[in-house]
């Protein structure tokens, strides 16, 4: 069945990616940093990987992003790995919040007033606090070789350009941040220069589809690399991963994400999506146009397309 | 490898449930209406259904409930049946909220004002206002009709005392309802009284775990049930209805409930859970005493515990 | 410097009225029901009564509407003759709210759940629940009674078709007033449609600049009337009545209004505005054509230029 | 008349002092710095001073304490004389808020974003980053000498330690200024830092009774000194900042306020209120513990015992 899928989708993919595309134009790359203004912003782009190696790409897989809040699955794996589940729970909840990803208001309004799930951004910036290491380089080089080791390159690194412009207009986040501070979820040691510093620096991380397909076949496969050999996370920490990428992956419309193609995922605002079909694919998308959410919208689009075609929902 | 877990569940489930009821004394039955204060707030039961009929019954299975919020299930999967998904999902949205059940916030703050999804009592008023009949005996009627069939017990009925203790209750349920009709949710021709009068009537459906058992097997096996070998509800809609399942079946705990156990459920105030396994089990569990959250503190418990043990998280 | 300031007022007033007439283009009636909707949009109209019966009239003076929100400040006067300082203010608060007039979030939000004010939708429902009858009738009938007193005229009525039309439209207010129940603010004996009719009813009272001026000169004479030599409400209720229409007397404008005219007023969604010079005059102003936030938009400038030109600001 | 009402208030002072005096042990002076958590919480002290000089003194009146919000009254008369009103309302409204007084809620929930009025937090910072100034120095610099001149007093000072303090745990403050420059509210060359500093030090300006006294005195005079004959401040913006001490001075408790004492006042975290009977006396209260909104519990009572029994409220 397996090669009936695999056929129909090498066959078929063309056809959706011009289907797909045609809803960039409906979207708008992200314009807050020269950086992501500058993407093509009708680029539509995917790498599909499977367990025994097999790759499909199309379109534009080739391009090259920052990963930015798809980062985020991987600094809560690395925190979950440097604190486990007890201490990574006490700062950062486990609820999706309807609010908007970058949104302050339940941090003030809900007690104990600590970030409701690690994919919006101040539970991000909570999680990033909790990777350990002496100092902001540290923490990055963290990072950067664990992702390194996930998406088995090691020329993978971030781009300092846009980690500087993300600091310059990052005001919001420094808001999220003290308010985090002022709440006791950050601790009274690290600055909070510091701890946005590495923040600015992984979500700036570059990589292509091929990248993301290849670290979602890992989650994909419970933490275990099938190319490998090697289990390279803990499995009970990719299950908690893959339940929020769920639940909260795609800001305030995961729920309706969840509905239409029913695996989980996560976002960034470069426009790229990491997809996992538990146990059969690693999938990482690219198309910069975002719709009003902030996710790429032909990229969604494809998503639910080849979803619904191959029958992809866990429910 | 089904008849180890089989025989693991039928071992361990006593020390489980003697376990698991201790939880108990640290929740209290629902008490807003006498009918509800006056459970037995340490029982604890189960009922597990398998597709070729096997059942394991422990504790209070015996007990009979009201189904509350677990009905909400039912009535979206017949609203969806009566309407079909886009016109359903003009009335209601697919997000999570993050805010408790019977909140009213983001009827106000959120354009365009229709409730987050079909779970929260906002959005449950939304879908019954959506079944079809000419009376409120008709769509009563209806419904109870469908959770019979999904059931397999005609003798299934709703409790009137129950009903009309709701009622005379309820004016947040009002609140939630008028502000819906001013934000032109709820249709013109229909009375609020008349949709909050269905709505008392199927939450207070009265059920045992093995009804929620067998309803729970139904969705497990993606509308078909195999008992009879019919084919109730599409498998869309039951794939729709296990998806709001895990994002939202347990309150403003779904999020955890997912990282915890993994697995869909919906509960309801009167102590009920609906659990599903997919593909191998229908779960009815009943434990009153509730957390500050709504749900059964007990049956959470459990749940959690067996979801653990016997590896069922879908993620 | 009366004579003076008279002799200002009457040679400009045709003057204002004419260059105030021009913002109403950049207004609307109300449309929420058809009464209001017919109303004449460009109309301006102001009396203004001093303690010695002089009358000054311009514009559109004649023009009958409906009290609306002007209501309130005598309801809540009745309110306090009724049950005393104590009592009203443990249903109802003192703080404007900063949000919409008719809001519900505080209600929610804000521990116990009382309005928190009377001139706000939901603070004024809870005071019109507090005026002592046995019935719509003769609550209604107590009210308007209060008013003629005030304004001097036993003809004033309420207009049953626009009583009826805001009950038909009225969800909103519905939604708060059950809120209201379900956190105890209205009683247990006294239902919430009882409640609302009576509410309806004293919106719906008909008056003219006229009344309004004769109404305001009494509460700008510390409950005194001038004209018939008699306190006609105690002075403390009246000094209660001035505070809120100065800190909440327009909506979530109070505060503009303040630093621009300084006076006490209250605004009504029928264009009303009935404002106070304490010591001075009792003033009716009537422009159909709302701004953004519900206040007359010609009547606020009409009284911001009036204040500034005569020095009236409290402050 | 002032004769007689100048004998009452020097006879009964002592009383009304050692009545609420009592009033502290319900209150609790500010903790979250050692300076204030110093402070003797059961201390009450008051000065009087009316134009022709007179003055009272009373209770613990010779304390000395940190203006803390009271100073964002004349940092507001500072940006008014430096700006003018146009500019000054662009970047902060006019607006109660209802919300507690450090509340980021509203920067994020209502457009556009800029704080609602002068004297909660966010509306302290925007009017601090317009005081002209080339450095944090200067910017400093001139708003002590605007309350040396207003205070008559070229001995007054800000405390290092209390600022240097606030710096240290002002969190929360970051984050509201970090929420203003995401929101432009601060324009893009002066850092959020140097904005903060600013407005620590001049929230540490250390005063006594006596100095308020003679502040609320030329605010009483409507910017005019008596003492010295000559005019401090515009008129109309000494207006504006009574008219904001009336509506807003209080922070969350301004209503209850103005209903129960009907005076322009301010109050900070320290115990300190500057008071404003219009034309007649400026007041200056200290009394460190706070009720839970944060104003002197035993001062509010003193003012408002005074308030009733001399019949100062200007309503």
């Amino acid at each position: 069945m397996m090669n009936e899928q695999w056929r129909h989708l090498t066959t078929k993919l063309p056809e959706w990616l011009d289907d797909c595309r045609q809803y960039a134009k409906d979207g708008e790359a992200a314009s807050y940093i020269p950086e992501l203004a500058k993407a093509p912003a009708d680029a539509l782009g995917i790498s599909i990987l499977t367990p025994d190696g097999s790759m499909i790409a199309g379109g534009d897989s080739g391009l090259q992003f920052t990963m930015q809040s798809i980062s985020k699955v991987f600094t809560l794996l690395l925190a979950l790995v440097d604190h486990g589940e007890e201490h990574v729970f006490s700062k950062v909840g486990m609820e999706p919040t309807g609010d908007d990803f970058n949104s302050i208001l339940k941090l003030e309004l809900v007690e104990p007033g600590i970030p409701f799930n690690p994919l919006i951004n101040a539970g991000a910036i909570a999680v990033t606090s909790l990777i350990k290491g002496s100092s902001v380089a540290e923490r990055t080089e963290r990072v950067l070789a664990f992702i390194r080791l996930m998406a088995g390159d090691d020329a993978i690194d971030y781009n300092e350009t846009v980690s500087r412009s993300e600091s310059v207009t990052a005001h919001r986040n420094r808001s999220l941040a003290y308010f985090l501070k002022e709440n006791g979820v950050l601790d009274e040691q690290t600055s909070v220069e510091e701890v946005l510093s590495v923040y600015f620096n992984h979500c700036a991380i570059e990589v292509t589809c091929g990248h993301l397909a290849r670290m979602g076949l890992i989650l994909a496969c419970g933490g275990f690399d099938p190319l490998s050999g090697r289990q390279l996370v803990p499995r009970r920490y990719v299950q908690i991963a893959k339940t929020f990428m769920l639940t909260c992956g795609m800001y305030n419309a995961s729920g309706e994400f969840a509905i239409r193609a029913g695996i989980p995922a996560k976002s960034g605002v470069a426009g790229g999506i990491l997809a996992v079909v538990p146990g059969q694919y690693g999938i990482g998308v690219v198309g910069p146009a975002l719709n009003r959410k902030g996710n790429s919208i032909a990229g969604i689009r494809l998503l639910e397309t080849m979803s619904v075609e191959c029958d992809w929902s866990i429910f």
